[in-house]
């Protein structure tokens, strides 16, 4: 059985206002009319034997996900993280959920805020990993890189395997612009943290190279509260449990990584400029929605969410009218956005 | 007697979204506390022998006006001009007004949605303009310029009279900075639409150089409709009458005008741009109102009236959000608004 893992832990305060820390971007529709969770949930239902999707998330954000994903008739089961603990703690939570359901279990996890504009070649990706999964494999996607980004980790294709898969020569940081062009000339892929592996070769793999947490993670899981289709983690384990990547926790350590190139139009909408390339940009590279109204405008990016938004005779600028909030920056600006949004009253971060 | 002639007929659209034909400038808080026709109305209170204001303002605009100046305890005629037909019309039914009142009643014409920094020296200068006046002279005030401005017409000062006053030589038209350039050398002042003059002159000379108009005003004045302190000016009669400004019906065909130089801080706040420059800016040349945060910004005007407006790495912009619409433009587009509020729909503009 293939059972989706979908990580919505993410807070994305880069497209603030749009995405806060009570209503982060999974939960907004940003680039159709479904939300990056709803578009995240819907992703696999062209596979066949696929099970109910095990969704982890803050307890702030569970009403929200029993309520988007009900939406598509689809209820998930939820694991509830008293904290967040980055990606690896999560991971393996939902996997002792998953070998539970089914020891052979092969797991899809899925960061709940990205985009991908192809999702049939998605699927059929997803369908290949599955026998690389099979054969034992922790396999993770490699984006084919478009451009040379700085703004996402690398990962260095070794050996060949089989099915278009690779041994994993390296992951590497986050590179200048000069490295980034020679990791596109050598080959190197984009890390998007989506992996498919059976659930119980991750959980072994975890124990191997990070036992503590392996322990924690496995307490909390076996002291946690259980409601219904909710299963709240045990605080005082998981407390304990020192916050990692799935990356740093496993795929880095194991002998038993693979990647798999993948072309489907993939984003992380890691910025507000990232939205803005994403878009339908007109002759002028301008992307808009809602009622905007411009004159004089070239490659901007302009959301009016809840009144009139008239620009006039500017460049390169991201304008976001929220109904509490507007935000005005230059594209360049916009990784830099924290710097400002932290100076905001709690209620507006 | 003096009486001031407050014209309220603006509709100030360059300042949009503050600004809006149902809510003119006039009428709003731009720069201080009161709003601009409470300031206007509140400059001539240091002189004595001032009687009540008479207000020219369309009919749309009467309850504004008599809350606005009520809150100040002034209690003004008002004239409802049955349409706009430009100032000279406007200040002739208020002369004809202040002639009832006394025959020998010297009148201050002042625009509504003016600023004046100094407002002491504003009320030396006018008391100095009545001696001019009761000598029989139309005089109108001549602002000294501080920069080569391309958005005022000027006028050329002639032969001197008395009390710094001369005659008028020529009005000329806004120029082009090279000729600015050159009238500020050559001693031309604004021409900033402040008038005093004796109420029975001005009637007299517009008899003479526009007796069509006068003609009408006359009758649509005599044909008014009285209710309390507001005189409803004769439909009929005013429709036919055809726009004109005081500068063209009267002050430049006449052989009486004369111009007083004046240097108190004047601005007729035409765009958003002349706002940023009359503000207090901080040592980045931002000018600030309301709940804005700012990163990486310089020379730029951003005013929030009711959510926080959040702004990182942009230059030379103004930025305005009101409880209904939001502005980004380039301060050299101050002046070009229109060219996009002119496609909003009507309830904006």
């Amino acid at each position: 059985m293939i059972i989706p893992i979908i990580l919505s832990g993410g807070s994305g305060t880069r497209l603030w206002p749009l995405s806060r820390k009570t209503m982060p971007k999974q939960f907004r529709s940003l680039t159709g009319t479904n939300t990056l969770i709803q578009d995240t949930a819907s992703r696999l239902t062209s596979l066949s034997n696929v099970g109910r999707p095990l969704v982890v998330c803050g307890a702030a954000h569970v009403d929200r996900v029993i309520e988007q994903l009900g939406a598509l008739n689809t209820v998930p089961s939820i694991l509830i993280e008293p904290a967040a603990k980055n990606t690896a703690p999560a991971v393996a939570s939902a996997c002792l959920a998953a070998v539970e359901q089914d020891p052979n279990a092969i797991v899809v996890v899925l960061p709940s805020d990205h985009v991908l504009g192809d999702v049939a070649e998605f699927a059929r990706m997803v369908s290949l990993a599955t026998i690389t999964a099979d054969q034992g494999y922790l396999t993770t996607f490699g984006v084919i890189p478009t451009y040379p980004a700085t703004g996402y980790g690398y990962i260095q294709p070794g050996e060949p395997i089989a099915n278009g898969a690779s041994r994993i020569a390296a992951f590497v940081e986050k590179p200048d612009v000069n490295t980034a062009t020679r990791y596109l000339e050598e080959g190197f892929l984009w890390n998007a943290g989506i992996f498919v592996f059976r659930a119980a070769d991750f959980l072994t793999e975890l124990e191997i190279h990070s036992p503590a947490m392996y322990e924690l993670v496995t307490t909390a899981y076996e002291r946690s509260t259980i409601t219904g289709n909710t299963r709240l983690l045990d605080d005082d384990s998981w407390s304990a449990i020192e916050p990692q990547s799935v990356d740093y926790a496993v795929m880095e350590p194991t002998t038993r990584g693979a990647v798999l190139p993948l072309s489907c139009g993939w984003s992380d909408i890691g910025s507000w400029a990232t939205l803005h390339d994403l878009g339908n940009a007109d002759e002028d590279g301008n992307v808009v929605g809602g009622q905007v109204y411009l004159s004089n405008v070239t490659n901007s990016y302009v959301r009016s969410e809840s009144k009139p938004v008239v620009v006039l005779g500017v460049h390169d600028l991201i304008i976001v009218e929220t109904d509490d909030s507007v935000l005005v920056m230059h594209r360049d600006c916009a990784e830099d956005i924290k710097t400002v949004t932290e100076r905001l009253p709690d209620d507006l971060k």
